[in-house]
C-alpha cells in the first residue's frame, strides 16, 4: 500500500472504451435475434403440444422471478396461460431505427374467468433521458377484469387512468409535467398505501411505467442526438464538457424517484423475462418435470406451510407427465426454492 | 385446470432444439471474442495506469463474489494485484479445435511479501464426461507461499500434492480412478475437515479441479465423438436410445460429488469472474468511486462491526482518488453489500 493515487487515465477514456463496448454489444443482439428467430418459432410450433408447458417454467424460475409470483397468479397461469413470447420489436421494423433493447412480451390466454383479454403484451423501450440515464419504460396496460377477480385491487386501472390523464394534459405520449396536480395521481398514490406489500399480484407489473419517470420517444430522440455529438467530439479529441451541475443531478436524481410506480421493479422483472425465462424455458421446464422425478413429500409440506393467504396450494406439476432427462449441452438451473 | 396431459412432443424435440440453441450460442461466443478482443487490449493499456484498479473493481463486486473475498484476501489485492486478464485460450490456439466456454483467468502481482510468484494462471476446460455431464474443470495451481504467509492454510499445497499423485499413479492427465486409497486423498480431506467454513480465502480457489471429477481430455474428446454421434442420428430421424439406465445414474450422480475438493464452487466463481466482473470491471470501478463520493462513515462502521477476524479493515477506496460519474450506456451494477 506504498502506492501513491497518480492517474493519468481521464474519465473520457474509460467513457470511450463503454461505448465501443456497447457498440459491440448491440451489434451482438441484432445478431443473435437474426440467428436464433428462426429457432425460437420452431420452439414455440414445439411447445404449443405440451400442456402447461409456461406454467411449469414459470413454477421454476428462479427467486429473483418467483418472488412476484403469488399462489393466485399460479393458478391464473395454470388454468389458462398458453404461451408468452418475446420480440425485439423494434429490430422487427421497417426501417429498423429502433433500439435493439426494446422489447415486448406477450402473455396468450384461453378464455377464462379471471379477464376478457386473451392477449396481454407489455412492451419496454430502451430510452435516454436529457440528464443521460438510460433505461427501460413501459406504458400501463389495461386489463379487462372481470367482476370481483381483479388480483391488483385497482391497481393497474388506475394506473392507466393516470396515464390517460397525463397525456391529455401534456398531449402527445409526453406523460410526465405536473403529473402532482392531477386528481388520478393522488387516487393511485392513495390505492398503493393501501394495498399490501410483499402481495402484489404478479399483473400490476402490466401497470409498470418506469423506474424513475417516463421517458417519451421525442425526448430519447433528442437526447440520444446530443449524445452522438457529444461521442463525435470525443472521438475527435475535443474535450467535451461532461456534466457540469454533477452534484445537482445528484439531489435530482433522489427526488426524481417515481412515487405513482405501482411496480417499482418492473424493469428487472421485464429484463429476467426476456433474457432469462424465455431463452432458457426448456431448461427450466426439464428442471419443473425433474423435480416431478423426485420424492415431492417434504418440499410440498414446506410449500403448504408458506402459502398462508387461503389460496389452495396448487401442484401443476402433476398434470403433466413425467419425462426423462435432458441430455443437452447447457447446464440444469438451480432448483427452485421459494424466497 | 380440466386440461389432461396429451404431449405428443418426445424429449428428442427438445433436446435436438436446445443444441440448435447452442450452436449459436457457441458461434455468438466465438464472434463476440474475436469483436472485444482489440477492446480488451485497449483496456489493459488505459486501466494499466490506474492504481488499484482491480482491486478496487473487486471490493465493489456482487455478494456472488465478494463473498468468497476474506479481508485478509482484500489486503493482498490491494497491496500487489497489478492486473486480471481472461482470454479463451482454445479459441487462441491454431488449430481453434478446443471448446468457445474454455477460458483462463490470469491475476499478475508485483513482488510481493505473501508469494514468490508475480503470475498466477488458472484455466478451465470446459468438458463432457462420459455420462453425459458437461461443465468446467481445472487443475489445482501451485501457489510458492512464503514462510507463514499461506492464507490457504495448507489447502492448495495439499491439492496440488494430490493431483501430482493421482497423475503419477493413473498416468497422463486422467486423475481420478482409484484415488481414494491414495495417502495424499486422505491428507488433503483431513486437512479440509479441520479448517473453518466460510473463512476459506479466495487463493483457495487456485486448488479447485472439478465440482463432480476431473474430465481428462481424452474422456471429453471420445464423449464428445458419442455424442455427435447421437446428434447425427436424431437429426436424420433415427431414434436414439437416450440414457437406458436413468435411475442408477442418479444415485451415481451423488456419489461423484467430488470430497476432496477443497473449493467446491470453483467453476461457479471462475464463471463469475470471466462472465461479469471482468467485461464489466470499468461499471464496477466506477461504481468503487461513487462509493468514495458518498458519505461513508454509517458504511464503515457496518464493515469494521462486520469484520471480526482480527483483520484491519482496509478502505483501499481511499488510496483513490474521486472521480467524474460515468455517462456510459451501461446501467450502474447494484451496490456492493457484504452478506
Amino acid at each position: 500500500m506504498t502506492e501513491t493515487a497518480q492517474s493519468t487515465v481521464s474519465y473520457e477514456d474509460l467513457i470511450q472504451l463503454e461505448q465501443d463496448f456497447d457498440d459491440v454489444d448491440l451489434q451482438m443482439i441484432r445478431q443473435q435475434y437474426a440467428l436464433t428467430k428462426p429457432l425460437y418459432s420452431k420452439r414455440q410450433d414445439v411447445i404449443a403440444k405440451i400442456p402447461h408447458f409456461w406454467a411449469l417454467v414459470l413454477e421454476s424460475a428462479p427467486p429473483e422471478v418467483d418472488q412476484y409470483i403469488q399462489p393466485s397468479d399460479s393458478k391464473v397461469f395454470a388454468d389458462c396461460l398458453n404461451s408468452i413470447e418475446v420480440s425485439r420489436f423494434e429490430l422487427d421494423q421497417e426501417p429498423a431505427t429502433g433500439h435493439p433493447r426494446s422489447f415486448s412480451i406477450k402473455f396468450g390466454f384461453a378464455p377464462n374467468e379471471y379477464f376478457e383479454d386473451t392477449v396481454l403484451e407489455k412492451k419496454f423501450w430502451f430510452r435516454r433521458a436529457a440528464d443521460g440515464w438510460t433505461g427501460l419504460v413501459s406504458e400501463p396496460v389495461k386489463i379487462q377484469w372481470k367482476k370481483d377477480q381483479d388480483l391488483t385491487e385497482g391497481l393497474t386501472d388506475a394506473a392507466v387512468k393516470l396515464w390517460e390523464a397525463q397525456k391529455k394534459q401534456t398531449g402527445a405520449s409526453n406523460g410526465k409535467s405536473k403529473e402532482k396536480k392531477l386528481p388520478e395521481y393522488d387516487a393511485l398514490v392513495k390505492k398503493m398505501e393501501t394495498s399490501e406489500e410483499g402481495t402484489l399480484s404478479f399483473f400490476t407489473w402490466f401497470g409498470f411505467v418506469s423506474s424513475r419517470e417516463y421517458i417519451s420517444a421525442e425526448e430519447s430522440a433528442e437526447a440520444n442526438k446530443a449524445e452522438n455529438e457529444k461521442r463525435e467530439k470525443r472521438a475527435n479529441g475535443v474535450k467535451v464538457d461532461e456534466k457540469p451541475e454533477e452534484e445537482e443531478e445528484d439531489d435530482k436524481e433522489f427526488e426524481l424517484g417515481n412515487e405513482a410506480e405501482v411496480f417499482p421493479n418492473g424493469d428487472e422483472l421485464a429484463t429476467l423475462l426476456a433474457e432469462d425465462i424465455w431463452p432458457s424455458a426448456i431448461k427450466y421446464f426439464t428442471a419443473a418435470q425433474e423435480d416431478d422425478d423426485e420424492d415431492l413429500s417434504s418440499i410440498d409440506e414446506a410449500d403448504i406451510y408458506e402459502e398462508e393467504d387461503g389460496d389452495e396450494p396448487i401442484d401443476i406439476r402433476s398434470l403433466v407427465g413425467k419425462g426423462k432427462k435432458d441430455g443437452a449441452d447447457r447446464s440444469p438451473p438451480a432448483k427452485k426454492r421459494r424466497t
